[in-house]
This record gives C-alpha cells, structure tokens and sequence, in this order.
C-alpha cells in the first residue's frame, strides 16, 4: 500500500517526461527513501537511471518496499493532461494506480493497471571518465540541431580547455569549438583527451527534458559509453549511451 | 431575391463553422424572421439546428422565402479569408450566390453555385430530459480532451446535484465528479438520474464552436438523444446526438 | 580565392531564401562588383535573377572572378541554423565553401562541397511592360491566398488606374479590384490594358521573402512573362514567370 502526494501535477508529468523518451515502459521502484527506476531503452544501446528522493513530496506513505510497472507512454499522456495548479495523488488499488489531480475546482481520476515490464540491467555501468563538461541545456540542444542538419552522428570530444563537437554528411561538415568557461560551455575538466561518436536521436532524446537555466553535465572517455546528467527539481535523471564505433 | 450584410464577416464565418463541424452540405432556409438551417450529419447519428434572426444583420432585404442550398465546406474556406474590420453582403444572383467582402481597403467578391443538397430529417426531436446541465465551454472542451486519451466513448450522467463523466478504454479508466454550482459546471437539474454514452469526436465537434466565455447547455435523459446548445452572439445553434448502446 | 564577410547571418539567410524558393541548386558569380545568381527552375516556365553588391559586406575580398556552385536546399538549411547577433565569414577552401558563423560566444564553420550546377537562361528576358504595379508585399500574400481557395491558377490585369484580379475553378470564382493609391495597391501606371494568367504556386514562391513592410514591384504586359521584384536591404531579387494560355 502507498499513497503519494505532489503539489505540483506538471512537475511529475516533466519527471516521467523524461524517462520516456528512452523507454516505452518501466518499473518504479518505491522504497522510503523515494522513487526509483532504472532501464535500458528497447535496442539496449541507452539506459535511463531516475531518482527523486521522499521530500519531493508533500505526502509519502508506504507500507513495505513495492515495484510498479507502468506502460510509461500511457502514463505520460494522462499526465500531460495535469492543469494549472493541480496537485497529484499516486495510490495503488490491487493491481491498479490511481493517479487523482485535484484543484479547487474538482477531481479526476485515472486508474491505470499495472504491467509486467521487462526487467533490464539495473546497474549502471561503472566508468572512470575522462573528461567532465557542464553546458547549457539549451546550448547543447542547439548544438544537436546544427548537427542533425549534416549528419545521424555527432563526435563529440574534450581536451584540458575546450569542448568540441564535429559531424560529416553527405552534404557538408560542421565544426564547433567551444572554449570553458565561455559562454556555451560552464566548466571543462580533462585529465585526458576524450573523443567519442554519439547516435544523434539518441542524445537529443536524453536532453530534451531538462528544465530551461539548468545545465547538463557531460562525462566522457574515449570509445566508451557516454553519460549525461541533470535535476529535475529534486530528482535527478541519468542517462548513459554506448559510443558509434564504426568497424 | 435576397440581399443581407453584416457588420462582422468573421461573425458569419463563426457562425458556419458550427454547422460545417457536423455536415459538409446543407440548405439555408430565408425568411423574414431570419435565416435557419436543419441537417443531419451523414452518418445519421446527430443533427444540426441553426438559426440567426433578422436583427442579427444590418441590412435584411428578401422579397419572398427562399431555399440555397450550398457546399458549406467550401463557404467556410471562403468565408475563413474575412479579414478584421471587413463586412459581409450576402446576396443572390440566378443560381449563384455572391459573397462581397468590404472594408475601406476596397472589396473582394467570391461567387458559389448553389448547389441540391440533400434534404434530412427537418424536425428536431422531442424529448422531455431529465436533467439539464450549465457547463463552461472551455472546462467541457477539457473535459473531452481528458476522455479522448482512454476511449473514443465517453458516458455522461447527472443526478439532483453533480454532473459526472467516465471513460475506459484498455490503457486505464477515466472518473470525474463535478458538483454544480462549482466552477466547471454552473448549474444542474435533474429531475431523475439520467447516464447515457456518447461517441466522443461528434461531441467534440459539437462543442468546438462555442465562443470563449460562454456557457454550453447540455439535456439529458438514459438511452436517449443528447441535446448540446448554446448561443454564438445573436444566433442560437442546437445540436442532437444519439446514444451510443453496446449490445 | 575569395573571403567575404556580412555582419548579420540571417541577412544571407533571407537572401538565399529568395532565391532557394524556386531553384535548388546554383551558380554564384562573385565578382569586384558584388555577388549574383541567374537560375531557371528546373521547369523552365520561371526565372530568377539575384543581385547583392559589395557595399552590403563589411569584408569583401576576391582576387578572381568566381564562379561557385552549390546546393541551395543544403545551403539553405545551414544558414537556417544562425542565431541572433552573428556575423558570417564566406570562403573557399579547395573545391569547398567554409561558412562560419561568428559570435562572442564562439563559432561554428560548417563546410560544403561545390558542385557542377547546371547552367540555365543566363540573360534576362526583354520585354516592353504596359503597365506597372507597386503593391504590398502582406497585401499580395493575402490576394494570393484568396485565389488559392479556388484555383491554382490566378488572373492579374491592369488598366490605367486599376489594379484586378480574378480566379476561377469548380468550388466558385473570385473577383478583386484595387483602386491605384489605395492601401493596398500603392501605384499603377499602364499604357495599354495588360491582362494574363499565372500558376499560383510560382507566383507565391516568388513573393513570399519579401521582408515586411516593403512594396513589390509587378510588371505586365498581355500574354508576355510576369516581373515581380524587390529590394531585400542592398541585395535585388527579380523574378520572371511565363503566363499561363490555355489551348
């Protein structure tokens, strides 16, 4: 038995936002320290690990640990449909979730059954990265459209002081050199030079949920996956994507 | 022969887009009070009533009752080219009908063959409802949207003082409860409880058109006809849709 | 070798727009005077002659003559990717063309491949114009939009004091007349009477990168090819359109 409150619907509806734009379903794990959910995307070249922690919310009741999987997609459309100042209760009922926006104005209710989701790796994997950046989230999406004008990759690689990305198509390349602490890029960190090719959909999937003025952290090594992160609030979303080797 | 203007040519055009929502053809019936028009949608599961009294134009010249039938779905792309501040001269001209925009910009001039259209059922039906509901325009178009993400059904009930609305479908179920006098609904009545079904994308159209600001009214009664109305400036406009009775 | 330098990217953006809307590929003559760009569309019933001097550029240095095919179409969506507050450096690189856009906060160079553009009609038409037309560019957008309604095809005449036009087709007929020094058509000044048919979907393509607020200039002459031209800031886009005679 749980029952969870938030007093802001839309902020849960950014929280699964960005879950599901890598997998179509998946398993919440409920314990009392918050919200858990760990899985890879269907082709298993990307994975997702969200957290968001108890004192997000404005009531957090459970009784014993649970696992909850969600048709996510589902749930993402009844979530877009939270209005202005609605706040959300989450409670189970048997084998189903009650997902109540309530408002001045009234309640409504949806009940969704629980799926069995696939299971996927649960851990993340570990790496010693090389390099770290911290760029805007709006900045690096406007890098990703720059490169999907040329291309279905984009390289991106770090040096001590500088982050850049290139793309090679059919119809041109583009070069793009930022130095840290300019304006694009907040901080670069490298103890070694980091180079690596990225699934363009992929990456611009992983970012397109995080929340204006908050910028991304980037960590890289060469040939290995890459990974990306950035809070939402109080949670916190992390994503990993294999590098494009081509053989 | 016929000559009618109105001040607003985007008046004119609100005012068929709320009948074309339902029937792409249709006879404008003109008469010394005023202009209706009667349809049922192709399909035969609603009907469309529509009428603007003489006082509703500034000028309002007919000379004896006359019958135009007219491709409505092409008047509205027409009438969709009123810019602000033009006004409307609608008149007669053998079997055509000319339709002149004016504003102090000079004037345009569209002309449309009449055209059969086939005639339906001319009679609205009578029914004695049960219940009569007073719901803002905006909150019901809401409301639609909330039950179009689970059905393409929705079922709509009243009692003596809650207006309520459910849907299921296979990714969850939908339940709202509103109670009158509250800010979606302003008023209920019901004289008896009254719970019927209705097709979803019918009811969306006919609540599409309803100008912001003004409160739809909806009369109900089990298994029978909902009645949907409400006022665009001087017309009035009345649609009727049958229930939807799983066998 | 060539390296010319404008202070604002989109302005380029806007000027290969012009030319983008009805050739995708094609040859640019740098010259000591400026840039131009002479293309057929690849239907041959339109033509489009490009010009922008020297002056416009805040570097403009060429040791030859050079002439640079390209892609527009992939030239086109590059310079859609400039941002507010950038400059753009043009030049060559071998057989390629470095674009590089230039801003506080760094730059990106994205690279194209030259091409062998086919050659079209290099010379201008040569025709004595009865009559002439000055009119809104959002004035002849909204006209052109009228017409779309009801035919793909739109007939344009002038008289000595009036600007019309007319359009025809199964759904119903348009008829517009413009008074000279009226809001909408600013100036006519006519000879003889000229009076021709063009294909809408040309005659929008030619109009539509005219910047706001700035007059078009037509010229007619029965049965001869359409001028439509106007200013984009320094640069001057001309475009000619066979008329339209039905056998």
């Amino acid at each position: 038995m749980f029952e969870l409150e938030l007093s802001n619907a839309r902020y849960w509806r950014d929280c699964v936002s960005s879950i599901v734009s890598l997998v179509d379903e998946g398993i919440f794990n409920i314990s009392k320290e918050g919200i858990g959910l760990k899985a890879m995307d269907p082709s298993s070249i990307s994975m997702v690990s969200f957290f968001i922690p108890n004192k997000a919310f404005t009531k957090f009741k459970i009784d014993k640990d649970a696992n909850i999987g969600l048709n996510l997609e589902n749930l993402s459309k009844i979530l877009s449909r939270a209005r202005d100042n609605e706040s959300l209760v989450m409670k189970d009922s048997g084998n189903k979730v009650v997902f109540e926006f309530i408002s001045q104005n009234g309640s409504r209710r949806y009940v969704m059954q629980m799926v069995e989701a696939r299971k996927g790796a649960e851990k993340e994997p570990s790496i010693e990265f090389d390099a770290n950046i911290e760029i805007g989230g709006d900045a690096l999406r406007e890098i990703i459209k720059d490169a999907s004008l040329i291309s279905s990759y984009i390289s991106l690689r770090a040096s001590k002081d500088h982050f850049g990305i290139s793309a090679r198509g059919d119809s041109g390349e583009l070069e793009e050199q930022h130095q840290a602490d300019g304006a694009v890029t907040k901080k670069v960190s490298a103890t070694k030079n980091a180079d690596s090719v990225f699934n363009l959909e992929f990456l611009e999937n992983m970012v397109k949920s995080c929340p204006a003025g908050v910028p991304i952290n980037i960590s890289l090594k060469t040939n290995e996956p890459l990974k990306v992160s950035y809070p939402i609030g109080d949670a916190q979303i992390t994503y990993f994507l294999a590098p494009y080797i081509e053989e």
